[in-house]
């Protein structure tokens, strides 16, 4: 059961430090709450973007170090992109949507759709990069369903707050143009809100009955987000209340076998 | 130019009846305003759903009022949708995207792809709808992108208050599930937030310069609008700092000719 407030709160946590391999995300998170004077409570959700994720884990790779694959030279030549880069969105997908002159997109081994496999090229670097030891390039987390919960469990325990935790990115559309804020992880909120069943104002049952949930906590937080500015990849959404729900991100990903698209 | 502030507020303004064929919407929105302690301000951003527009438009359709033609039939047959339904979808549609069992996605009149031609079947009657008129259908409507800017100005000329307007909907997509809120409509705020050439923490230029700010937008009004209650069919969102933009949600829209999917 979902009910939502008559009011949200999108609150970008200031004073993030630009966040390095190893930071703890928990311990970045609750010293930001403390600086915006925010306690967490029942219905939070603590919107983080999958770049910070990354970079907590580490997952930066120098464009040196890669060796492209035929296969990844063929499409290279195909759509302009640099050899490298198309070996290392091989690397994190398990099929090729969508290739032409500057575009790729691909199906992520984490199972949505997504132009060059989420990869970042740019704030791209890790703190300590010695110089020329670049270009380099940022994979999308690991399992960000699971460090999702491992975040949620962690400021709950510190908390004592049932909340959610959303893992943003921000992907671009077929048929519509510009990006928008999803969610690649998502812990203790139902990433989907279903509807089904109930009835409208005459008593029809409704039609459009599922709604991202998740998605569109991840498009609010996108809002002051920013991009350039890493000291605002905390976002805390205050006013949903939700039951809470195991369901991860990945159910909103449609199956490819049901995508009419794909 | 746009800023974000640090918090975005999303407040549902209630009490809004169910609006009539007829009903201005001007006269709607700032008794609501009102109802809700709140005066408009510069930035502010006034979101009404779809429906409301459609409903003061008075773009209901009798069903019994409408004669397939062979064309509708046949996709009927193909869709399992009633004949009438797809009748009046192929009536507000330039093209069919994918036509299946259960499924019929065409690209609209109004240049984006949708499913059915977001034509609501439910709470779609008038509300003076005599008993065994129906079923009732709703429409898009006819200009959206001219409805927000008279909207927009007619709430400027009333407040002195330089706001945007949305009029938004929810549209499902290719690749993931649920449905997300979309802008169909727009005037006062960029519908596209271009942050081609800037640059990023290490001087690099920023790779996903292009977001959806009247998408985003959406998505947050439609986390508290709900959609079985009429009541919250109104939404501010506040806390956005736009320049004034004439660009209209047409431009959202991906030309036919550059979209891979379509």
């Amino acid at each position: 059961v979902i009910r939502c407030n008559e009011r949200l709160e999108v609150i970008a946590l200031p004073g993030v430090p630009l966040v390095r391999a190893g930071d703890d995300l928990t311990t970045l998170a609750l010293p930001a709450l403390d600086r915006a004077r925010l306690t967490l409570s029942d219905g939070d959700i603590v919107v983080v973007t999958s770049k910070v994720v990354s970079r907590a884990a580490g997952r930066f790779v120098a464009l040196p170090s890669v060796a492209p694959s035929p296969r990844a030279e063929e499409l290279a030549a195909l759509t302009g992109h640099d050899p490298r880069h198309v070996e290392l969105i091989l690397g994190e997908s398990v099929a090729v949507s969508r290739a032409k002159r500057n575009v790729l997109v691909v199906r992520h081994r984490l199972g949505f759709v997504v132009a060059n496999a989420g990869i970042d090229f740019s704030n791209a670097a890790p703190a300590d990069a010695p110089p020329g030891s670049g270009p380099w390039a940022l994979l999308l987390p690991e399992a960000p369903d699971a460090t999702a919960e491992l975040l949620r469990e962690r400021l709950a325990a510190a908390t004592s707050a049932r909340i959610g935790v959303v893992i943003s990115d921000s992907f671009g559309r077929p048929f519509r143009l510009g990006s928008v804020g999803v969610a690649i992880g998502c812990a203790g909120l139902p990433p989907l809100w279903d509807q089904r069943g109930a009835l409208d104002l005459h008593g029809r049952t409704l039609e459009h009955t599922m709604t991202a949930l998740a998605d569109q906590v991840a498009a609010c937080a996108d809002l002051v987000a920013g991009q350039a500015d890493e000291g605002r990849a905390l976002v805390l959404v205050r006013g949903l209340q939700f039951s809470p729900s195991l369901d991860a991100a990945r159910t909103l990903c449609r199956p490819a076998d049901e995508d009419l698209y794909a």
